[in-house]
């Protein structure tokens, strides 16, 4: 490959000659489809933005500007020019993260979070760059249309406009016809920027016109923008950005490298906040989707436009039997609806949505709306089931609390991809969500085990109806049936082992029941008596799950969560007060972020296979093993 | 009084002639002054919605419509319209909520939450009415304009805009004069709108022509609002809010209650979702505040403008410590900066925006911004003090978590108000900060305990520079000094009572110190050996403190925080890793949503007094009392 092996750094792509860029983004396209075919990871997103991210390395010099990308999947063709071609161990353990990493390189800034987060983190840095005398550097942040729908991105616009002196330019790389039109007021918004002919062309214009005339910068700007709003009037609608004191620059289209370049440099020359509106195509370039209009990613499978991730789940995973089991209820109360954050098929909603459309609600990149909304469906009468990951209910905590609990509100929320996920990197595992919600009064978290359980806890959850109810369960693919020998005032007993020495509860939360029974049969090999239980609803912690506990000589409990706060430690607290005095073992994540690695890698590092439980179990047990 | 007495229901408020409306609204005043200044409560902005309260109630029938206040301080004038005139107990124990209260009327909706969340509410709630049949009802959200600000609001008003079918009418209760010109954007566009002048003379023309002509509802306002928007466009600036699809009435002059009315048949004739924009003006109509238009509020107190809590913290508390030792921390670090959301006066950070007003950013409520712009700010070489109630950091949970502890930023968090606050109820106890900060990998959270550790803890946590700090303090006074008898690693040992008995750890978390060393004397007085420790930083659990447990034959913690995940749950599985086998009885708030009443009457409650805790610990130690 002839301009991609040359580059090295962002110095030499500012180096090359127009001809050459077309070469390289030509040869990124290639080399991106090639590898990444072979790794997995976000190939639609990052075809959508060679030439944008080519554009934004030349106009602007990282790592003295800075370059920030909302949630990071669509940074591969940052990570070219910033001198990282080894892509061969993509998103796997020692391999480049998919994601920004300030491990990596001096580039990268803002490693791996959650959506809409990209505007506060530049203002921040804008911020600190005026009061340190770094003022006349830029920082560019990178954000996608869906992700402008998140309260976040909206708290920073009012302060983004707020410092009219700092060089701050947010790049909107807007692909919005992947858009569901339930998301909007904004997506309308941008669909009427995007319609508006002419507008750039007439700006082009104008700027040629100044730039003969020698007038620069913000002055030139101003003249074009500001004063003559008279020109900009006729040919597009008065936006809201401008409304808000941010200036607009576009629509520009995303795929013509040198006119991309110019509007960043018109922004760049402005001096002030602006706002670029760049259209992109994902998938663009990549010849099986060109020929395949209808289903433009099929060669690399669907794809969810904000993650990238698969959007069609397995068909006998966790999110299928959800899917088949929410029509269900459906069709049986038609008081049940449905609300999604911009995730209606990786939730796994798309049949309920087929069968009760206007019973789903997809409200965006928006989970605090999302909540509170539902709190409000339930005070009109309804049942509102959310479904979304269980990392991004994070981002509701408040809402959870204050607007569905306090109020009592009969909102049920479906946590998907609970536990650890693995190969999307700290951001995305599900750990946090029963520790978080262990606080909330009233609250009751069902983590079923298998399908079986997964159907009969939802149709649970949906008919309480004065407190908030939660379903999480984890990514992937579902085990086998893990049949009940007893029920126990709602405990399910799934083993018992006899023996001589002490008697050991092993209790397992969820998924992780597989990792109890195994667990238990270790221990019956060292002579122990163990009984294995699920509790099905874990929070609040059932009085026959302690009772269970005060029945045997030592209790181990087993979550895929994280284990500060979590399952464990409440059923330890809850025994505590009930003047238990059997020692409760709470084995679960420990409070730490996790790079980049396999489900199973992870379960070998955190030491939460059976032997590995079974071990910590007798050693407590003062057990030779 | 005349009219005020005759007023059960809303009904008689409709029934009303335009000149008993003024009657009544001048009698409301009269009230309102005379009760609240004898009670205490949000005087202020309850003044400033009189004739708009009534004007809703006239134009829209509650409960058959729905009316939601955001934040719910403002809802006073609402109470006295549907039936509750006994203002004699408000905010005391058993006596009327300073918020709307689904027990009190089911005029009601949203008893009590925090700031932004009124519009999902409402979207919730019509949606609810438009799938049961009810879609010819209204639902009204009142919202000031700083809580615009908060990220929800955005999150909803694009869902809002989304359903152009349901009949939804966001009144903005707009008093800017009050906000800070830091708070951007928004405020900015408000500002615009609102100083445009004929706006709302050519509308009442434009209807009253369109009335005479018999054209009805909804077409009416088309041919006004959108198809003539030529005569709109001579007038007015087109608008954001018409920008997002909601369309837009106003400016209306709050205090001209047939203006409001007028406005408020139009949205509702509509049919569709429309803001109403509405000016009013804190404080009216109560003449010291009017003869003294400096201070408008100086006879009633300075009280903040969205919360209406008294502006000045006491010379003596918490906060004014903070106020003091962050100005000396500012003299000596340039690097260190403030940032607030709208909170500047209350959290004490006032001296050091006057010393140092570059180094201070007022976000507005938005509270997601504060924390992941001050991870970029940190990023950017800055170390960022956000001052915020502890309440109120559960808003920012998810950016805490992936933005700041994530990337390993030096920022820290001051949480003022934390524990029990008593009289604003279930919303505004600080007690979540420590079981939801607990899973945060990384931080490390203070607990001062009197002034000297608290100018201690600060200095302490803006040195740290890889990690989120939190330094957490209560609402109030602050005690005595409680000197450190001996430092053991980091702990420190406030009392030792020598005796016979069991050993006892009597851990005091914060301001529990006082309580933990009142107990130890009970404890001693009972024959128990009772040592008194004060860890300072709770989190991590220091290790120092887990030995002194495993020296002791039982332990107790006392926090003001919920129990459930919170510090002697912590210490407890500190304890149980580290092979100690000290019971470790954790005292704290249950994990309940706690009614109004004094702090005081709530500790009683609670059993959080010295001799509740005392009496605990002998009955855990199987003592008689």
């Amino acid at each position: 490959m002839g301009q991609l092996d040359s580059i090295g750094s962002p110095a030499d792509v500012r180096a090359l000659t127009p001809r050459q860029v077309q070469d390289l983004a030509d040869e990124i396209r290639t080399f991106l489809v090639e590898q990444v075919s072979r790794t997995g990871g976000h190939l639609g997103p990052n075809l959508g933005v060679v030439e944008l991210t080519i554009a934004l390395h030349r106009v602007f010099e990282s790592p003295l500007d800075t370059m920030v990308f909302d949630t990071g999947h669509q940074a591969y063709v940052h990570k070219l020019l910033t001198g990282r071609s080894d892509f061969s161990q993509l998103r796997r353990k020692g391999g480049l993260s998919g994601y920004p990493s300030r491990a990596e390189s001096e580039h990268d800034v803002v490693e791996n979070s959650h959506a809409s987060t990209a505007l506060s983190w530049a203002d921040g840095i804008a911020k600190a760059n005026q009061l340190q005398g770094r003022g006349d550097r830029s920082v560019v942040a990178v954000i996608g249309d869906g992700a402008l729908t998140g309260g976040m991105a909206w708290e920073a616009l009012n302060n983004i406009a707020a410092g009219q002196d700092r060089r701050l330019v947010v790049v909107v790389n807007d692909n919005g016809r992947s858009y569901a039109p339930t998301i909007g007021g904004l997506a309308h918004h941008l669909d009427t920027l995007r319609t508006t002919q002419g507008y750039e062309n007439v700006l082009s214009w104008g700027k040629r016109t100044l730039r003969r005339s020698g007038t620069p910068g913000r002055m030139a700007y101003d003249a074009l923008h500001g004063l003559k709003k008279g020109i900009k009037d006729v040919v597009a609608p008065q936006g809201m950005f401008e409304d808000l004191g941010i200036k607009y620059v576009g629509p520009v289209d995303g795929h013509d490298e040198p006119a991309v370049e110019r509007a960043l440099v018109r922004a760049k020359a402005f001096g002030g906040p602006v706002i670029v509106h760049v259209i992109t195509e994902k998938g663009r370039g990549y010849t099986p989707a060109e020929q395949d209009i209808a289903d433009r990613f099929h060669a690399v499978g669907r794809i969810h436009p904000e993650t990238g991730l698969p959007l069609a789940p397995s068909r006998f995973g966790w999110t299928s039997v959800f899917a088949d089991e929410i029509v269900r209820i459906g069709r049986r109360r038609k008081d049940v609806v449905a609300i999604t954050a911009a995730m209606l098929q990786p939730v796994g909603l798309a049949p309920f949505a087929e069968e009760f459309p206007e019973r789903v609600f997809d409200v965006g990149i928006a989970e605090q709306h999302a909540a509170t909304s539902a709190a409000g469906m339930a005070f009109g009468g309804l049942h509102p089931v959310v479904a979304v990951y269980a990392t991004f209910l994070n981002r509701a905590f408040d809402q959870v609390l204050m607007d569905v609990a306090l109020h009592r509100a009969g909102v049920t929320f479906v946590l998907d991809r609970a536990g650890l996920t693995g190969d999307d990197g700290a951001s995305h595992n599900g750990m946090w969500d029963m520790a978080m919600l262990g606080v909330v009064p009233g609250l009751r978290l069902a983590a079923p085990r298998d399908e079986q359980t997964l159907r009969v806890a939802l149709r649970e959850a949906v008919d309480v109806d004065d407190a908030p109810t939660v379903v999480r369960y984890p990514k992937g693919a579902m085990g086998d049936e893990i049949p009940s020998l007893e029920d126990v005032d709602g405990v399910d007993v799934l083993a018992r082992h006899g023996g001589q020495g002490p008697s050991v509860l092993v209790v397992g939360v969820g998924a992780m029941a597989s990792t109890a029974l195994r667990t238990a049969e270790i221990l019956a090999a060292h002579g122990l008596r163990a009984t294995v239980v699920d509790p099905r609803w874990v929070m609040p912690v059932p009085a026959a799950l302690t009772k269970l506990v005060g029945e045997h000589d030592h209790t181990v409990t087993i979550e895929d969560g994280v284990v500060d706060g979590g399952v464990g430690a409440l059923v330890g607290q809850r025994c505590r007060e009930a003047g238990i005095s059997t020692a409760v073992q709470a084995v679960g994540i420990p409070r730490q972020f996790l790079d980049h690695a396999t489900r199973e890698q992870l379960v070998g590092t955190l030491r939460l296979r059976p032997e590995d439980v079974a071990r910590d179990v007798l050693t407590a047990l003062g057990k030779a093993v």
